[in-house]
This record gives structure tokens, C-alpha cells and sequence, in this order.
């Protein structure tokens, strides 16, 4: 059986192919297809190998061959193949295609095409299209000061990098998602078939509504061999494969073989097929009284060989259509005269004298092929998707504030406010259709629930009449993998929209590596002056790990903040507001942020409220501040002790721990210092927040005890100060990994976190402890004693610190 | 359709049936398996609400009502009807099972059920059974000192932690691997097939062998919700499901309803049938001439109400078969009267009286249904791993190790040593067949091929004649997956065995939030006397930081360590050897250890040697030490300047750099340092291997300027030493985030780690720089001005970098 009987015996079997319509191509289109492949795969080829002699006018010598080979040949034919494929169809149809290559070794190609259609040299003017620019070209790649041997933020027309692998389809999605007029065509490789967040990706159809959203065309290249070893999918029957995709809700159509014709003319047949299918799909959606029923949207399997068209056999060991191919096909062809000798011979077979004409250019009869402007897959805005964005009409925050009365007196939900202020965000942007809430099914236990008040989740399965805040439209987005939110947003965000993620604080870490991901994504953007900048990835992360009481030690981890603190300064922004009013200032900052990464640490449980909305913006502009209000050292003067705090239970529980000093030991000369923005604390040399030593001695003092409560592990705070003048009195209490089942004040106490640890803690470090320390720490243990006897015998917290009595004053009250 | 005419229907159209075997049970075993239901459904309300009156004697009080109400009920009664149906096969068929429960909320259900087997007093003697115990066990429920509210390690019979979801059917193969005699059934919940890590893992049956390896029965358990929402899994068709896992290789068995004798009877025949396929599987593939064809395992779908037998409506609002019955279906049951009732009249539907005699024990008619001994699911050996295993039998190291000659003389790839030294591991414990190794596809790539003069990759796909080391029996597992491999190793050291993870680098991000749940497990574990020691869980970290020149920022991240050094010091080994000979003496050592996360960073790329097996030994078992050899500062004597290295690139570049300051300012009083186990940094009072404050001071002096080498993030170092005396000297170099497509040797000079600026830096530091400094930094800049030169034309580091003539001599030589 060929291809071509291959796929259409498969055809005749779909269930939703009432017409089928073969590709009719004549021969002299596919000879262009075919030679514009050729001149794909031997741009390709020539980056991996070539120094000198792009175009092979002269014998092959040793020294036109690069010292150190490095790059993927492997997967590269198949994605030449697939890009020359959507090139004839946008050119037929118009579509907007974004492609989306999943395999990490695919860099040459998506070079390679992208200079062959022109888009390439006009985004690097000094790479032309004549052999001059095809040498430097060649040369660059995988080069030291060149370009990387994979996807990256350099390659034009992509939103994707191709070094760790699993996240193409959710990116792919993550585009589609508001974007009615665009189909993502997403290769996915059949090494990153194999990861857990491809795996669950599939299911991202459930998500994507017709009606309003793109199309995402999945392309599987099954090219058989990961590094060494076959893949799973690859070694799957059609049978299986089938089984499966049409499980995902997919209807796959099978494209197999390696004769270049008759494969030419099925992958034509598929696309075809395929494009028409999301037509109808899409014309169906758009009209009125749609079923809102998921459709079943087209996917293409194609297995073709790994390393087509390279050499069969190297040293008589199997190389094309073998895991040999991955990587340099033939080794060492500069030092290895036989090798070169297969090179060159490799590289005439592509017969590049009628690919390229004297001066080097592409010979314009293929070149028409491709797309012009901004069709062209190198030139898609979208795949820069900072020239598409466009600001957020964001509300005043001011309006949502929370009156706190005096500090202390007032409880509330800090989250519940930012919830409030997301509506606003969701009402004002509405028509815009550029903001978007992920989350792993916690809006609402997180707070947030406002936002169902003007929209809903998206959800394109079966909706009961009981069920709530489901819908066809609906701009939250809720599945249980946190790798396909990080994800979503990620593509949503590169294609130029806005949106925010919230997660609890532990489970964070399970997007770790695609955080990094993202991280060197726009560090190496901002570098690129063509890469505009996109809206910042934000994150609320709640749930946190003093909260965490009741789902104990699996759920408290306060770490994320540690991982992203060693990503770029130019990127990273740490905010652990200590109430809503600060809460809200913060999130309305960050959503008018681009190119970082915004990590917002705030509690979802009913707290004390410290700030008016004056006070939080003055308090949040600086970053961290002392707080007069509740120091007893006044203004300008040295304190005895600095009470500092970051994040909210910490700040609860630093207030708690003043208001107790002030009572019993009134003289005592204390200053409350609260940090919202984390990396003030660092150098301004080594953060753009950074304050400078001065600053900062004027918060913290050169000599005086600090007794810093911070959210996460201690470890980050020395890390960040270390280098600070009084530094050595720096006395950090933090999550020391002691946690469990208990209450919410008990975990503080674990972790000497608590009011009366950190009491003793400054206690213990006054220089004259005689002023009546010695009773207060007492006081302290008997109070630790009380608490632990309570908790054990109801379960509960005492009421004496569940509610608290404060004797803090507004400024007004307090009459200064 | 009732649930029993929906699976007899089913069942007719599956392929492999040939006969239908419906488990006849009669009234009374229906009548007991419903009664034990109960009894667990009972058990397990009474732990999420009450404190007293356990069996109900009297009138519910407001006080016999926690006043804290944490737990989940929802996917509970689901958990404890599969548990009741698995008693019933065990006792039948006297087969092994392990429960492995992935609905994180289950903590209820494996509490009852193992308490009223009797495995939970045996491990818990205090939690009698009797009405006593039963208050006990009620009140420890989710209290401050007490047992969480998931899976924990605190749960006799489990090896999965229920906090972060996506990892149950990992933990289930990796428990199967090597264990012919079990079965693992694994409920995954319907929340949990959301995730990634999931959605990959059901394509573990490629690789499990069912004529050595156990059997694994999933069980989905579609209950329909999350905390808020309805799942995904949930909401699909019949026809998709059974497409999706027939697609992922399996023959899924419905059982859906909620009539519970119905529901019995189907359950009950379902579990029959699928044990009997597994029965047949195994036969026939433990025959004489089996094909080594991968079969279609069983898999059990269950459709049953969220929240079963619960209240079906709460303040008129839908409470079972909804996402409200998710937790606590009746809230404020202490304060609230109405609320209360609800409560009563639930748990009086179970019949406690019928269920608990007068003392309040299980009645033995209905206890007879459990299985006895360890057959007991809360008592196997398997789900208390260390019962069972054995120390690996280990090769001589040192026969392994390299002859280096003069230091830097010899030119190996330390890992290919290892590959030796892991071959010897699976020979030597090849009958007992208790040692895996992991990684995706990288085991040839990272040089540790010689595993495979002894072993192959598990393969159960199609096998090609040219393929290499593919086989149906391998203890090497490649899959793309860290996932996998993690969890896979995870499952597999839980229950008793051995093994190693070896993965690229900056990749190893990808199971940061696992690594996290394991070191958790691991210090829980270690506080409970009962749980055996396991064995520690290995990682090879290879194509390191500094050798991903060719592929480019996108796999440059050394992070790792900083997130594993955030973990309880008893848990956590950080070692980096410096080259081939320590390598193997740390590879030994960490697989005679346990209870731990040893993580081992060492290079695949051909590099000089340093040390003899003698020199590793001594310096290894010491953690740190003073390099004599290479210092020029006599034994005992304080130097100008240390400089010091952790990490095998760090090393030779310290060394180099060390090697030109001999010879340009040969009066300069050098000490090298070397640090293989990191957490030496720390004080001895942090971390077991932690430096008291005198033996790190011998090492890094009281007061000169260290230069410290190291291969990751340079915070790291400061965070470990920051209490040290000479703390304040410390400049520490390492990776900056500055990385791209380069060589070897400018990825050095890009991060200032280089043996140019590490000269620089010790020459900067100097008390009397005029000694020659001057001179020194100006060959050094023209030194690195030449690199650049080079490397921009030739894109390969210059020959006297990539063969630098080193001037060490080995201490024979020296002659001292």
C-alpha cells in the first residue's frame, strides 16, 4: 500500500468525512512543494555543517566544515515538510496559521523557512538573501555569538522555546484562546508525547469554544526515535493511535510513508482535509442557534522517517529512519575525508543550483510558494505578540479600598477584594476579550468568586441545570493541572493578551521547570530590540503554608519564592502584601507590568486590617517602609530593637508581638519595618528594586537587633541582606519545614513564627534585658504553655488570639 | 438501565471475554459486603465530626461535635466500597494486594477501613477496638496532634501520600516492577486524571512485563467533582472513555450507578473479571514459549455520587452527587441545631448498632470479611517497604577506579566510571532483581552504557531486529518523562528496593514539586518508629550547566541544589565530585545509605583527572578538604589567599588558575580548598555533616580572601556560610544566568568562572597586590582577549585551553 491508497483507505472510514474532497495537485505544484522541501532541508543541512561554500559552487573542503558540529538533524525534514504544506494552503485560503514546533531540535528548520520566505532577513538585515547571507546563515547557528540549535526567542515566528519539552499543544491552545481568526498549527514530537503535560494537554479541546476562539491544528510526527531509543507512540498501531486521539475528542487522519511524491500528496489531501473541517466547524459555531456541542476537531498523525532524506548508512551502521539520525548524521566531516565526501554528496542531492540562482537567492518561481506579509508563519504578528497588545483599562483601585478603621478592628478577606477588583478588570475589558483567570479549580475557594458576577468558566462538556458559573463563554479557566493553567496563560500571554494565575502556594512547584522556562524566554527577548514586550505572567499564590493547618505538612511549602529569586533581577518581583488594601494596590501595579514575572504571596482566611488605601499606596510605592503608626521609637530616632516583617501572618504575628512589648514594657524603643516588595532588600546594583545601603540602613540601623518574621525560609532573607551593614543582627524566623495537621496558630508556634517566640526572640537580644525582660519572657511561656494545653484539648485556637484586642490608634486617634 | 444490566451489557462487547464468569454471590455475602460499607462509611463520617459519643449511644450533644470540622468526604465512600470489594477478592484468592489511594481527600476511608481490619491497633496499640479506641480514633482525626486528613505516612498501608495530586499510578508500577506475586490496585480519582503526570503514567504498561513484574488494576473512580466543578473524565461519554483507554492499551470494565446492592453485585463482577485476566495474563505469560506480547490489562471504571449515602440536600441545596459534599457536606454542626440533625440522622443510617457490639467492637460476622495477617491491605510488607529490603551487594570501587597518573595528566569521562561501577551493581544483584536505574533516554548519552553489557531497556512495543538493548526483561527504564522515572523509583524504593535517577540538569525542575512530597514522606516517615528505613532515593545530575554550551540557555540551570537544600537537613546530601575517582567513591556510598535524597552533580565530558582511589577516599570521607598537592602554601601554614571549588568544572578551573599563579607569582602562599559534600558548608549544629566552627576555620582561614568556585548559583554558598567567621571574605563565583549557545570554555568566562577571572579575583584580593598582581591581570585580560577572538572564528575553544599543560605533580613525584 503507498502513502497516498493509505490515506485515502483511511479517509473512507471517518465518520464525519461526508465529501471527500482529494487534493487535486498537478505535477508542477508538486514539484515546486517538493523543491521548496528541498531547498528547506538543504538550508538546514547547510547551517549544521557549513563554515564557508554555502551554495557547494566548489568541491566540499575540509575547512568550509565547522570544527564542532552541533545540532538536530533528526526531526528537522518532517518539519520542512509540514511548514512547506501550510505555506500552499495559507497561500490558498488566507488563514492565519501560527506554527508551533513542539520537537526542541528543530531550530534549522524554522530557520531555514523563515529565510527562505524572506522574513528571516528582514527581522536580521545583515543575514540577505544572497549567498553572502546563506553563508552567514550557515554559519551563525549553533555558533558562539549565533543563534541556539533550537527554537528560541531568536527564531522569527515563534512563541515557543524548544528546550524542555511538554508544553507545544498548551501554548498552541494558549494562542487560540480569543483569537477567532487564527489555527495554531502545532507539530508535537513523539519524544514530547511521552511527558505528563503533553499527555494531559489533549484535553485542552474541552476549553476551546468555536464559537469565539481559534483552531488548533495538532500535528503528531511520529518520527520514531527519541535520543537513543524508539518512542512509545511511534511503536503504537494505527489501531491504538486511533483509539486514543479519538478519545481525546480528536478525529485523526494518518499521513505515512517516505516517498517524497505520493507523501507530498497525502500530507496536501490531509491539510486539506483538515482545514476544511475546521471551517465547517467554525461556520457551524458562528451561526445562530449553534448546539454548543464539542466538536470533534481534525488532527494530523504523520510518520515519516527520522532524518529523511539524509545519508542511509554511515560507517555501514543504520542512520536515516534511525535514532542514529537525532543529532550530526555524519561526525566529524572536516577532520574525516569520507565523511565529507557523504556530506557533500548528501548535500547535492538536494541539487541546490536549481534551488538557489547565481547570486544566491532563492529562485523566485519556489519562493512564490510562500505567503507574503504578514502571512508568512515568520512574520505572523502574533507570534511577537507585543505588537498586538494592548493595555488593560483597569479600575481605580482606590474605589474597591477597604475602610479599615482603626489597625486591627477590622477583618476581612484580603483575597475577596482582589476578587472584587478582578470583576472590574473582567466588566471593563470585556469586549476587548484579553484577560483571563487560570486556576486549578479554586477560584472561588480562593475568593475570587466575584468574578462569576460577569462571567463564567469556560467548560465545553455536558453542563447540568444544577451546575454553577458553567458556561460555552466564560473567561475563567479551571482543570486540575496546574501545567496546563501555566501553560494557557503562557501562549495567551505571548500572543499579546493579559491574565493572572492563582494557585495554592504549595503546588506552584509543580510548574517550576516552566517557570524557568519563561523566565529565560524573556530575558533573551528583552534583548531582542523586534521582540516587543508582552503583559507580565502574574501569580497569586494563596493557600499558603500558615494557612495550611488543616491540610498539613504535604500542603506547606513556601519555597516558589526562592526558585524565582534566582532568575534574572530584570524579571522577578516578589510581593507579600500584609492586608487587602495593600493586596489591592499590588495587583493593580502588576497587571500594569510587562516582560515579568509577578509572584503575589496573600492569604484567602479572614485577618486584621492594617492600611487605608493612603497608606497602602505610599507603603507599597516605597516597597517597605516603618510603619510610625505602630512603632514606639519615634520618628527619626534610634530604636532599641527593629520588629520587621514580610507577608501577611507575619506581619499578624510581629504587630501581636509589639502590642504585647508596649504594654509591658513601655519604655522600650522599638520600630516596626514592613516589606511588601521582597527585592528591596537586595543592592540596587543587583536589583533594579533594590534600595541602596542607605535606604536601607535608614529601615533596618548599622547595629541594632533585628528580629525579621518572613513567610518563606529564612534562608532567602540572609541570602538577600547578606551583604548589608547589619547584617550579623539579623535574626530571621521563618518556615523551618516543621508543620503538620493543627491550628492555624499552632503552625506559627511550630515554627517560632508565633507573637511570643518572637518577643523572646527580641527580648533576648536587647542590650539591657534587665528593663523587665526577664518577666515578659515568663509571661511568654506561660502563654505558649496555655496555647498548647488549649489546642490539644479542643482542637482550636484560645479565643484570647483569635481575637486578638489591639491597641493600636489610626494617626487621627492617636492624635499625632 | 440498572448499574448490573450496564456492566453485564458492557461487559458482552468486550473482545477478550470468552466467558462471562458474574460472581454469584448470594443474599448474605451481599448482605456482609454492605454491612462492612457501612461500617466504614460510618467510621469514617465519625472521624470528620465527632470528639465524643462515637457509637451514638446517646442523643448527639453540641459538644460531642469537633469544633473544627476538617476532612473530605466526598470521594470517601467510593474509596471505602472499592476497598470492602478488595477484601472480598483477597480473602477469596489469597492474592496480594496493595491499595494504592490517589484521591488526595481519602485520609478517612484508609483510616477506617485499616482500623477495621485490625492493622490500625496493631501499629497504633493506644487505638483500641473498642469504643474507647473508636473516640480516639475519631477525635485524632485532623487535630492538632493527631493524623492528617489525607494519606499520610501515619497510614498503615500506604506508600502515596494523598496531598499533591498525579502521582498514584507512578508510585502503583514502580510498586509492581520486580514483584510477580502483587497486585497494586490504584484508584485514581477523577481530579487527579486531570493532571499531566497522570494523563502520562497510564502508558506504564509499556513497561510492565507480566512475566516478572506484578499486575497493576486502575480504577478510576469518576465520582464527578472537584472542590467546584465538575471533572473532565467525569463529564465524557462512555464511548470516548472506553476509546481513550483501550488508546492507552487497556479494557476498561464499567461499573456505574448508585443503588448500592446493585452496585455490589457489579462491582463485585467486575473485580472478579478483572483479577481473572490478570490471572490469565500472568499464566500465559509465565508459560514456556509466551509470545512477549504486551497485553491488554483490565482497568475498572467506576461511576458512583460524590459524596454516596451522604446527605443528598443541605439548606435546600444539592449536597450527594455534587461538588458541595466535596469536604464537610454539613457545616457548623456543634453550633448549629438543624445542622446537627442532619448529621444524627446520617450517621444513624449506617446502623451502628448493627455493625458495633456493646463494647463497641466490629462484630466478628462482618469483620470475617476481611482478609488476615498481612494479607490485611493496612498490613502488607510492600507498603512498609524497609520490612522488606535488602542491602544491594556492592562491587569494590576501587577495583573500578582510574590510575590517574600526574593530576590533570589523564583524560577521562567520569561518568563512563560509574557506568562500570552501576554494571558490576546489576550483576551482583541480578537474581535478586531489586536494582532499577531511570532516566529519559540519556543512560548511553550520559556515558553510563556499560550497564548494558548486563542488562537491557524494558521494552514492551515491537522489538526491530537492528534496535539495541531493547528487551521485554531490562532493569534500565527510559521513557521522556522525569515524571515517570521519578515516580516510577519512587514506587519502587517504597516498597523495598533500590535504585538511581540520572537526568539532565536544568531538566530535573521538572519533578521539583515530587522531590518535594518524597522528602516530606522521608522525614514523616523517619518520626514514626513502625516505618523501616527505605532505600535512598539516587540522582545522577549529568549535562550539567556548564557543558550545555552547545544547547544553549534554554538547559542551563544548576537550581536544583537550592531548592533541595531548603529540606530538613536529615534528608538531604548534596555531593559534587570533582572527578571520576570521587565520583565512584560517592556513587558507593550513597547506595549503602537510606531515608535520604542524595543528589550527585558530576559531568559526562572527557576531563582531566585529578585523584587516585586512596586520594578520593580520604578527601571523600572527609567531605572537604585541603588540596596539598596543587597548594603552595605549606601544611600547617596560613595562606595568602584560598581558593576554593565545589563542582568538577569549578575544580579544574580553580586549578588552572591556581596552576598559572604558581608560575607567575610563585611566592604567593596558595591553599586550595575542595568541597564534594556541600553541606559540610553548614555548622555541624544545622546538618549532620556540617563543619563545627573550628574545622571549617582550619580549612577557609579566619580572615583571607577565599575565592570560591562553585558550580551553581553563588547565593548558595553564601546561605550555607553566612554564620561563619570569615564569611565576610568569601567571593563567590558561579552561574549568573549568563548563558547562550557557546563553548565549553566561554560559558566559564560568561559567568566570570573562569580560570582568567578567578586569577583576577585572587590577585584583587591580594594584602599587597604589588607583589606582581599588575602583571598578572594584564596577561589575564589579554589572555581572555584572545579567547574571544578565537572562539568568535574558529567556534571551538583554543588548543591551549582545551590542553593546558598543568604543572602538578603528584606528591611521589614531588617528592614529598
Amino acid at each position: 500500500m503507498t502513502a497516498g491508497e493509505a490515506i485515502h483507505d483511511r479517509f473512507m472510514a471517518k465518520i464525519w468525512i461526508t465529501e471527500l474532497r482529494m487534493a487535486e495537485l498537478d505535477d508542477k505544484q508538486l514539484g515546486l512543494i517538493d523543491r521548496y522541501w528541498r531547498a528547506a532541508n538543504y538550508v538546514s543541512v547547510g547551517q549544521i555543517y557549513l563554515m564557508d561554500n554555502p551554495l557547494l559552487r566548489e568541491p566540499l573542503k575540509a575547512e568550509d566544515v565547522k570544527p564542532r558540529l552541533l545540532g538536530h538533524w533528526g526531526t528537522t525534514p518532517g518539519l520542512n515538510f509540514i511548514y512547506v504544506h501550510l505555506n500552499r494552503v495559507i497561500r490558498e485560503r488566507g488563514t492565519e496559521i501560527l506554527y508551533i514546533c513542539g520537537p526542541g531540535h528543530g531550530g534549522p528548520a524554522m530557520v531555514a523557512n523563515t529565510y527562505l520566505e524572506g522574513s528571516y532577513s528582514e527581522t536580521y538585515p545583515e543575514i540577505t538573501q544572497d549567498e553572502k547571507g546563506l553563508r552567514e546563515l550557515f554559519r551563525q547557528f549553533s555558533f558562539p555569538g549565533g543563534v541556539p540549535s533550537h527554537v528560541a526567542p531568536e527564531t522569527p515566528g515563534s512563541i515557543h522555546e524548544g528546550g524542555e519539552l511538554g508544553y507545544a499543544l498548551v501554548h498552541a491552545f494558549g494562542a487560540a484562546f480569543d483569537n477567532p481568526d487564527l489555527t495554531v498549527a502545532c507539530v508535537v514530537g513523539d519524544g514530547e508525547a511521552e511527558t505528563g503535560p503533553l499527555a494531559a494537554a489533549w484535553h485542552s479541546n474541552k476549553f476551546l469554544n468555536p464559537h469565539v476562539d481559534g483552531a488548533v491544528l495538532p500535528i503528531l510526527h511520529l518520527n520514531g526515535y527519541k535520543i537513543a531509543n524508539p518512542t512509545l507512540l511511534a511503536r503504537m498501531l494505527n489501531a491504538e493511535l486511533r483509539d486514543l486521539f479519538r478519545g481525546y475528542g480528536y478525529e485523526p487522519l494518518f499521513v505515512e510513508g517516505h516517498e517524497p511524491i505520493p507523501m507530498h500528496r497525502a500530507m496536501a489531501a490531509s491539510v486539506d482535509l483538515a482545514m476544511d473541517r475546521i471551517r465547517d466547524i467554525q461556520r457551524e459555531a458562528r451561526k445562530e442557534g449553534w448546539s454548543g456541542e464539542r466538536p470533534r476537531w481534525p488532527m494530523i498523525i504523520l510518520r515519516s522517517p527520522k532524518g529523511w532524506t539524509g545519508p542511509k548508512e554511515v560507517d555501514g551502521k543504520r542512520v536515516e529512519d534511525f535514532w542514529r539520525s537525532h543529532q550530526v548524521p555524519v561526525s566529524n566531516a572536516r577532520g574525516d575525508a569520507a565523511h565529507r565526501k557523504i556530506l557533500a554528496e548528501w548535500l547535492r542531492s538536494y541539487r541546490p543550483q536549481e534551488l538557489f540562482d547565481e547570486q544566491g537567492r532563492f529562485r523566485p518561481e519556489i519562493a512564490a510558494l510562500a505567503p507574503e506579509g504578514e502571512k508568512r508563519m515568520g512574520s505572523l504578528p502574533h507570534a511577537n505578540g507585543g505588537l498586538l497588545k494592548k493595555d488593560l483599562v483597569l479600575p481605580d483601585w482606590k474605589s474597591l479600598a477597604l475602610d479599615v478603621g482603626q489597625p486591627g478592628e477590622t477583618i476581612a478577606e484580603a483575597t475577596r477584594l482582589m476578587g472584587a477588583y478582578l470583576r472590574e478588570v473582567l466588566r471593563l475589558n470585556a469586549e476587548a476579550r484579553n484577560f483571563r483567570l487560570m486556576g486549578p479549580d479554586e477560584t472561588a475557594s480562593n475568593r475570587l468568586d466575584a468574578v462569576f458576577e460577569v462571567t463564567d468558566r469556560v467548560w465545553m462538556e455536558k453542563i447540568e441545570p444544577y451546575d454553577g458559573h458553567l458556561a460555552r463563554e466564560g473567561r475563567v479557566m479551571e482543570v486540575l493541572s496546574e501545567h496546563l493553567c501555566q501553560g494557557w496563560l503562557e501562549g495567551y500571554l505571548l500572543t499579546g493578551r493579559h491574565g493572572l494565575f492563582s494557585c495554592y502556594e504549595a503546588f506552584i512547584h509543580i510548574v517550576d521547570s516552566m517557570v524557568n522556562q519563561h523566565a529565560k524566554w524573556l530575558k533573551v527577548s528583552a534583548e531582542l530590540p523586534w521582540r516587543k514586550p508582552i503583559a507580565s505572567l502574574n501569580y497569586l499564590l494563596t493557600s499558603h503554608v500558615w494557612r495550611q493547618d488543616h491540610n498539613g505538612f504535604s500542603h506547606q511549602d513556601p519555597g516558589f519564592a526562592d526558585f524565582v529569586a534566582n532568575k534574572k533581577a530584570d524579571t522577578v518581583r516578589l510581593y507579600f502584601p500584609p492586608d487587602a488594601n495593600t493586596l489591592l494596590w499590588v495587583t493593580d501595579h502588576c497587571l500594569r507590568t510587562w516582560n515579568r514575572i509577578n509572584v503575589i504571596t496573600a492569604g484567602k482566611q479572614p485577618q486584621p486590617q492594617w492600611l487605608t488605601a493612603e497608606q497602602a499606596e505610599r507603603h507599597c510605592e516605597a516597597g517597605a517602609g516603618i510603619w510610625e503608626w505602630a512603632s514606639t521609637c519615634p520618628a527619626g530616632e534610634e530604636p532599641d530593637v527593629v520588629m520587621a516583617c514580610c507577608g501577611d501572618v507575619p506581619t499578624l504575628e510581629i504587630l501581636a508581638a509589639v502590642d504585647l512589648l508596649r504594654r509591658e514594657l513601655p519604655d522600650l524603643r522599638i520600630r516596626i519595618v514592613n516589606v511588601v516588595d521582597l527585592m528591596t532588600l537586595q543592592s540596587h546594583t543587583t536589583h533594579p528594586h533594590g534600595f541602596t545601603d542607605d535606604e536601607f540602613d535608614a529601615l533596618f540601623t548599622k547595629d541594632r537587633p533585628v528580629i525579621f518574621a518572613y513567610h518563606g525560609y529564612p534562608y532567602l532573607i540572609h541570602r538577600l541582606t547578606y551583604k548589608r551593614t547589619n547584617h550579623d543582627n539579623f535574626h530571621v524566623h521563618g518556615f523551618q519545614e516543621e508543620g503538620t495537621t493543627t491550628t492555624p496558630f499552632d503552625m506559627a508556634v511550630m515554627n517560632e513564627l508565633d507573637r511570643f517566640h518572637l518577643v523572646m526572640a527580641a527580648v533576648r537580644r536587647l542590650p539591657n534585658p534587665g528593663m523587665g525582660g526577664e518577666r515578659v519572657v515568663e509571661l511568654c511561656e506561660q502563654a505558649l504553655a496555655e496555647h498548647a494545653s488549649y489546642v490539644r484539648q479542643y482542637g482550636e485556637d484560645m479565643p484570647e488570639i483569635r481575637e486578638w484586642s489591639w491597641s493600636y490608634k489610626t494617626a487621627a486617634d492617636a492624635g499625632d
